[in-house]
């Protein structure tokens, strides 16, 4: 009997372990879920056969050793900071290892030892990274095969909310990490753009927005990512002119998220103890000059260019220019503002999210330009089964049961780049509603 | 026979050496320069009497300390980060530390035992710091004793060009370390402004200025510099409801620099590999979007507020409108900004620079008001004997003497913020023309 460990029964894993539980069934396998909260580790098993919880702390090396050594197969849902202690634990004991995180530096020097054992590590196989792998090499795979050449690839996710659950002006929620969100964007990010290389300073990513139109949802923005520039050698086009791949957000959320940005409330790299009853309104002054005459809301004005009645509602609508205590006054600013988001873009039980991922190509074909628009939009089914949680989910348990089933026949450290990988993969999360829309549009050249 | 070593005889050390070569022969005293370079710390010495040149890695600990034990007394003019280690064998072999940088919490830690081994440490004790908490002090405890007020204090200090050596529209050069000027205002920025606490990140310093007018030296302008709070504990200001402390750059400078900084120039953090031949318009072209139809200089006009013909100049004067290639293209953004600057804000032999300083006081007295200006005004002879290396080395050379003759009698871990030092050492400090010229103004108040 095959045995499956999950290490960590967070938000985001409720698919991967419906999926699993389900597939471990019908197959005899067995599933343990591993979290440091039982309890919830029992509710999301759902006391199914085959399935056992176990309380873990992940830091107690023989607990968690222990386990592992149980499993045939580990999955990580932890932290991605804990991978590679799991990775190394799973090589010590000749496991598989699968998480839908960045491949790291420290899980790529496992690297021959992973393909001496003929084990599989595969990483980055949820949404981001992980779909827009699979669905980009897909059509970059296809294109070549063609004999077509990709002189520009673009490429936007975000975690946004459904149409009906944008009920404040950010049209926007937390469905994910706050703090990952707070942070966003920071360090530079680095593009190229008609063969000219880009590096754009945090301060200013978000004036660098490119606009995104989905028939029937309407108008979104998007920025550039940290660094597209290494994904010309992941996805094998090492000499396309154009790459970016950028962060979706609704029309005008990044106009006004701008405001805390140039303002430095996102920095987390100092502390702040303020006055216990300071109010909102009292905190955005602390980032404002003195000045005996303008308010706050002129000051604010002054900080980015055309500031319009919708970036004012969306900062109003935090409370900013108004009396209320703040809910933290000790840490970083990013801490404060994270407080403060966190009261405020809450997801309620009955609010939905959607996920959006575009893949925009231009392509030089024999008979001229061709352009390629590929589009995912996927929609949650409540707080807890989230679009988020599918797309992240299913992938991973997908690819996890298909390695089990021998479908998948391969050793060594992997992403899912790769049609042996993304093939099968892409060919059941299309069972369940995740497939791309294809729009392709044949231009005269040049 | 008493020994003074100075440890490290570089660009701003010159005024000390001499000083103290000549006191020490006429009080019989023995001056140690150590160097890495012998040569250079031969030609400092000119072969004075009692004067003898070492040659020393500072990284050799049985060499760095055998010299240590030689003496009496040890200066540090080596950079911060090696202070505490020479603070260290100081405190092991029981000799006295004397220093123009800031006194570190290593440093601190060593306090009691300081005490203990009955020794003085003086930190703090050149330009800024040093100067600038002497010329403080005075005017504080003075005000302090008379039932004075302080309401509000701000002080700017700046290493400036001699106005006839300001030959270039930036009119600024390097007068010291290159890499601090490039880097100067990174992190979080902070002071207190009429009771309200006031955050600075580093993308908007360069717009929150002051305007500082001298009599027959025209316009200046300051921006806050790091944190101004601590100070109000450091000169016993606690309440003061106004504190500032702010770098001093000529009028126009700031507003052409922090085109660097908006365009993420000034970045350390992350290192570039450009093409051999990158011209510098290809560079700055590196930091803006791309545009089918905008130049360059369009471009730079768009990431700035009235983009005027003496900004434009100061860039174009640098060479990045032009075709000349990158002097260097590996490094941080920061690392290549530098190597341009260099080439273009090299002190020449017959350059002078100047070193001003201006402390703003206002005073609630009991006849009401009062604001007091001190300033101090000091020029360089040349591009060895430079107003930076007197003003930062004369104040230490001065503090040794005295303490060598008694004169001050301390013990223990000290910055020049108590009569008992800076009263002397701005006496003597007057008679080479380092002195502040005070304009009181008494207002109607309130």
């Amino acid at each position: 009997m095959q045995t499956i460990l999950i290490l960590g029964g967070g938000k985001s894993a409720i698919y991967l372990i419906d999926y699993l539980a389900e597939s471990c069934l019908s197959k005899s396998r067995k599933l343990i879920l591993a979290d440091l909260n039982l309890g919830s580790a029992q509710e999301k098993l759902k006391d199914r056969p085959n399935t056992e919880a176990r309380k873990l702390n992940i830091e107690d090396l023989s607990a968690r050793q222990f386990l592992i050594q149980e499993a045939d197969l580990v999955i990580s849902m932890l932290p991605a900071f804990l991978h590679p202690t799991v990775a190394k634990d799973c090589l010590d004991f000749g496991k598989h290892f699968f998480s839908a995180s960045y491949e790291s530096d420290e899980m790529r020097k496992m690297k021959t030892e992973i393909e001496a054992k003929n084990l599989i590590f595969l990483n980055e196989c949820g949404l981001d990274p992980g779909i827009d792998h699979m669905s980009a090499m897909k059509i970059i795979d296809r294109a070549k095969a063609e004999g077509e050449e990709i002189i520009s690839f673009k490429s936007y996710c975000g975690g946004l909310l459904s149409p009906e659950s944008e009920d404040n002006p950010w049209k926007y929620k937390f469905t994910w990490n706050p703090r990952n969100v707070v942070l966003a964007g920071q360090g530079a990010s680095r593009y190229i753009d008609q063969g000219e290389l880009k590096l754009v300073p945090y301060h200013r990513l978000f004036t660098r927005l490119d606009s995104i139109k989905l028939p029937g949802l309407g108008n979104f923005e998007g920025y550039p990512n940290r660094d597209s520039l290494s994904y010309r050698k992941t996805y094998g086009v090492e000499n396309i002119p154009t790459m970016l791949r950028g962060t979706l957000r609704r029309e005008g959320y990044c106009k006004a998220w701008n405001i805390f940005v140039q303002l430095g409330m996102c920095d987390d790299s100092y502390e702040l103890d303020l006055p216990d009853k300071m109010s909102l309104r009292q905190f955005l002054n602390t980032f404002l000059p003195y000045d005996p005459v303008q308010t706050v809301e002129e000051k604010v004005a002054d900080v980015i260019p055309d500031f319009d009645f919708q970036t004012w509602e969306k900062i109003q609508w935090l409370g900013f220019f108004g009396p209320n205590p703040l809910p933290k006054t000790k840490g970083s600013p990013a801490a404060i503002l994270q407080a403060i988001l966190e009261k405020n873009w809450k997801l309620y039980p009955e609010d939905k999210d959607m996920i959006v991922m575009q893949h925009l190509f231009e392509l030089a074909t024999k008979s001229g330009k061709k352009t390629i628009t590929s589009t995912l939009v996927s929609f949650g089914e409540g707080s807890t089964y989230t679009a988020m949680a599918k797309t992240v989910g299913l992938p991973l348990a997908i690819a996890v049961d298909l390695f089990l089933d021998g479908k998948i026949k391969l050793a060594g450290l992997h992403t899912p780049v790769i049609p042996r990988l993304y093939q099968p993969i892409l060919e059941e999360l299309d069972k369940f509603g995740i497939r791309f829309k294809e729009e392709v549009l044949a231009k005269e050249g040049p």
